[in-house]
């Protein structure tokens, strides 16, 4: 039979609640008992009543302290992610961490080494991993009907830059942005990168260049299995939130599109008129965000280990790193240049 | 400020648990108070205890006499709906009333009239009028995008027949699967029905012959506004739940196409496959159910006349029986021959 | 090793003239020998100079009389299409002709007779059985790929009506447009047609009614086979030449869209758009002409019966007629009431 | 009133061919006077028979002679190109060139010096620019209809590599094959390159390995107009020739997807099957050829100056070049390192 477990989360916010949404509606034999954010206001009293939630704290510590609590879902602000990871871990608790980890290297490494010492599992939330048309794709990859991976090519394109302030702070564009790319090349190759070669200009708008960060991006990966990457990314596609990937292999090719706001076309004496593709990554998204959750107590009730985990994390970091560096430097580089 | 609607629903079923589902989590300003079914067995007090139900009765007059309570939704069986309509009406109350009214047309005329004469609102849950690419047709008929409609065109598919005791108490096809297209037919139209002819035969299930019925139809309708319909169902498209509405008009024409399971193509040396259409209609209709009752209770607070109301079920039971009768005597029937 | 056989054509209006082409270049082991149209003017003199072809007369006869052409391509107006099939026939010749054979049942069945005793091979030209969109699906239904034909669905809409005198000798609808849409269908069932119901409507143009004709129209067929058949046609498709095709059957359903225009999509801000699909049938139809002009010499080069042929022709105006006597008298009718 | 112009072709291999049937059938105002060859044989001789042409000859020196042709087609073997063009230039013949006039930078730079110096017009083949689709992407970008270009992304994708003996003398894959996607980058940016960095793999076969070249690429482009660009190659995808063109502007995107061997769908209990893409570029491209050479000839009868002319072919040659040293030494190279 299956066992409960029971849950705490730490932040409250877009994706925080997004998380305890589906928990209460979505994934079964989980019982979601303490929720803790470092500000409760009114506003967030009030949607934690509707939602039954009657544990409601400023302190994580009562989430680690709490002998009862199986499982910790992070989504807090990043820099506090491998502080709570590796409280949770000494603890004993199972871990959900929004991405990234971390940014700083040796800071993931020594959070991923309590977390292997401590024999606990976690996930790092790639969500787009579980969104319905990239599963399918991996699928058609990891089954071998498309036969060996030779070319993994993504289209990820933002429908509008963030504020500028945010920009600032963000790291850059391959490690605020492109991290998901990574991740998705990397779980569609079916194989970790050996090199990366960047490239980039502003084009969208000066202000980004003046922040020091670029707007528009492209990037080839090698493989160790030998396959070849390309990544295209802009801040700012008009046309909406464009998120494609394509596999080709020895035996054939994989592709995801779009999705569509609806399944209608227009013809007309000028053209055929199509609606426009969905907005940005809550409407294209949300699915995917139950369905990680849903996986990760999936793995917790058979015992298995969870994937994105810690090392995807990882890697993705490394490779952000390396095409910060090829972008600086004009040349390919190496992972093993940053992970020495 | 809006005002909270306080709503009592009778028939906990498959959609009277959609219903409720949609109206916790989905409709604004509403207040679920009572839930009232003629079996209330140790599951369904479960799922009302983890859905915060508390009221919960076999006796659907405490809806009626609790004087708090605004709404009426009505999800029982079919042959209680304009009992229901009737005792909601006079007691005052809004309804929201699951397809159809009834099947007797003296008895639907009488529950409108009681309705008209008690000044309450009436919506009929004719779902697929909300679903997001039928919507977007009807937007682009009525906006007069393509002009005056010509030519409505329904493809109506189910992918497997109900059983055969179920065929047997269900009507005949026009009544039970061709109701929702005759709606479709109207709302699409944006005219009333004048005649119909229907066809069909028996091709998927000799045992639905036997039964008296047909297993695959074909209609043609003649709208007030001079525009012609053609309709086709099946009760086995071996592919999927087929649904597609299509509307030819003087200045262009309109299609929306089946929902995708995903937007992936797999190109192999043989040929490229694409996934199968959703299956039924709980995975092609699940958001429009959410969609309609949002809309029913945008009505009641802005005091719009919500649609399709009473009228609109009225047509479509008429046309049901002009279809009926129409194939019995292999010959168009006037809507007037049936509503004299 | 294949034979070369010489080849007469009658009539150089639009069609004669694409039927050279082709047999000119793309029809292997073939002569044209001699070109017969009623009116030889400087203009038609020149291309047949280009074309490089020696013998241009005024009389059909002499193609007749000619005994080293093995071949007539009759393409002169219809109302001479049964005599010279006739002669052909009787001097020994193979006939392609230009649908229809004629609009008098009783001239039809006279010619066929003659074919029939002097064991010419005759072919209809129905050349949209000759598309390759419709060829696939014609294939999907005969290979039984999609199991038994339930429904044949095909919607046929001009981009816009042809002159009002042409209109006024054009037969009517049923006969000069939805002939095509006969033809397709009997084709695509793999079945005759029994019984059929058809209605319509002025819409486009009320000279069109005045001239005795609609412009606008649906019909309901059942096959002897069982499968039931909609179409329906409109004189004005602003968008373009709308020619979809789709089969229902037991284990699939096979569609045929439009032909593109090209395979461009521009998204942007405002909406997705594609151009509009080809205008008419010399656009989408073209290749096909080519392709039945090569079944035909195949079929006379393997000596084997072409398709389609006389009977076709006959069923096809057969369901015309009923179709007709169905519109005014709107009830359906069988084909045995034409046909007695 | 338009003039005619008289024609020499010089080789009457398959391209050759095909120029010769386009020049008779579809270029109007065009008069082909002599064909040379330097292998005739009975079977070229019938064929020109066929086709009409009564010059044939083994020695071109005829046409660069004969002072009634305005034009010379040379469609004879690479390096045969830079001495013919020279050639007919000198004898003040306009010139329609297949690519490449040479692989030599130094032959390549001293003919269209001869060729500016007389003044006659010279336009390369790059037949890929008349492709309806891509001329459909480039009307798009040029009329601004989605703004500044921003990343150009271009897949090509052979069938099935050529064979060992070819690819030992092809001068390796960014010369041999690339060419095209060079030519088309620069054709949709409409912008000159000034860095590309090009990587690749041998994934199809190790004796394309063992020949010195690889049999996948990817290739990132930087434009002088500050966009970026993106090619995938392979020697082999098993689905058939896929060739795709993609540009993000800052007003919107435009995309050619794949010719469709037809327009059929079919749908069944497993899956729903579309057939595979068209094999391989006489299939696909078939069309561009005619309408490449009645562009020339348009520009010659309106004195404009053709495209894509002697400089194109140049720059395609320079990117190849900087493509190959990128390859070898794992850097990005300037356009400037080759053409100093």
């Amino acid at each position: 039979m299956d066992r409960e477990f029971v849950v705490g989360v730490i932040g409250a916010g877009r994706i925080g609640k997004i998380h305890i949404e589906n928990l209460i509606r979505k994934v079964p034999n989980v019982k979601l008992k303490t929720v803790a954010d470092i500000k409760i206001d009114a506003q967030l009293k009030q949607w934690a009543d509707k939602k039954g939630i009657s544990n409601l704290t400023t302190k994580a510590t009562e989430i680690f302290e709490d002998p009862e609590i199986d499982v910790v879902i992070i989504a807090s602000s990043t820099e506090t992610h491998a502080k709570f990871i590796q409280e949770a871990a000494i603890a004993q608790k199972h871990v959900f961490c929004e991405k990234p980890i971390d940014t700083d290297l040796k800071r993931i490494k020594e959070t991923l080494k309590i977390v292997k010492n401590e024999g606990i599992k976690l996930m790092v939330g790639f969500n787009r991993r579980f969104d319905r048309n990239f599963m399918r794709v991996h699928e058609a990859v990891a089954s071998g009907q498309i036969g060996t991976p030779q070319i993994i090519k993504i289209t990820s394109r933002d429908p509008a830059p963030p504020p500028i302030e945010y920009i600032k702070v963000s790291g850059g564009i391959f490690i605020d942005m492109t991290i998901h790319d990574w991740d998705m090349a990397r779980y569609q190759a079916c194989s970790e990168v050996e090199e990366v070669y960047a490239s980039g200009a502003v084009l969208i708008d000066p202000e980004i260049g003046k922040a020091g960060d670029i707007d528009t991006a492209v990037a080839v990966l090698k493989f160790k299995n030998g396959a070849l990457g390309i990544i295209d990314n802009t801040r700012q596609a008009v046309y909406g939130y464009d998120q494609r990937v394509e596999v080709l292999g020895s035996k054939g090719c994989v592709l995801a599109d779009n999705e569509a706001t609806n399944t209608v076309r227009i013809y007309t004496a000028e053209c055929t008129n199509i609606d426009k593709i969905p907005y940005f990554f809550l409407e294209r998204y949300m699915e995917s965000y139950a369905t990680e959750l849903k996986s990760f107590f999936n793995c917790l009730q058979n015992n298995q280990d969870p994937t994105p985990n810690g090392e995807d994390s990882l890697q993705d970091v490394l490779i952000a790193m390396a095409a910060q560096k090829s972008f600086k430097e004009n040349r390919p580089v190496k992972i093993s240049e940053i992970d020495k």
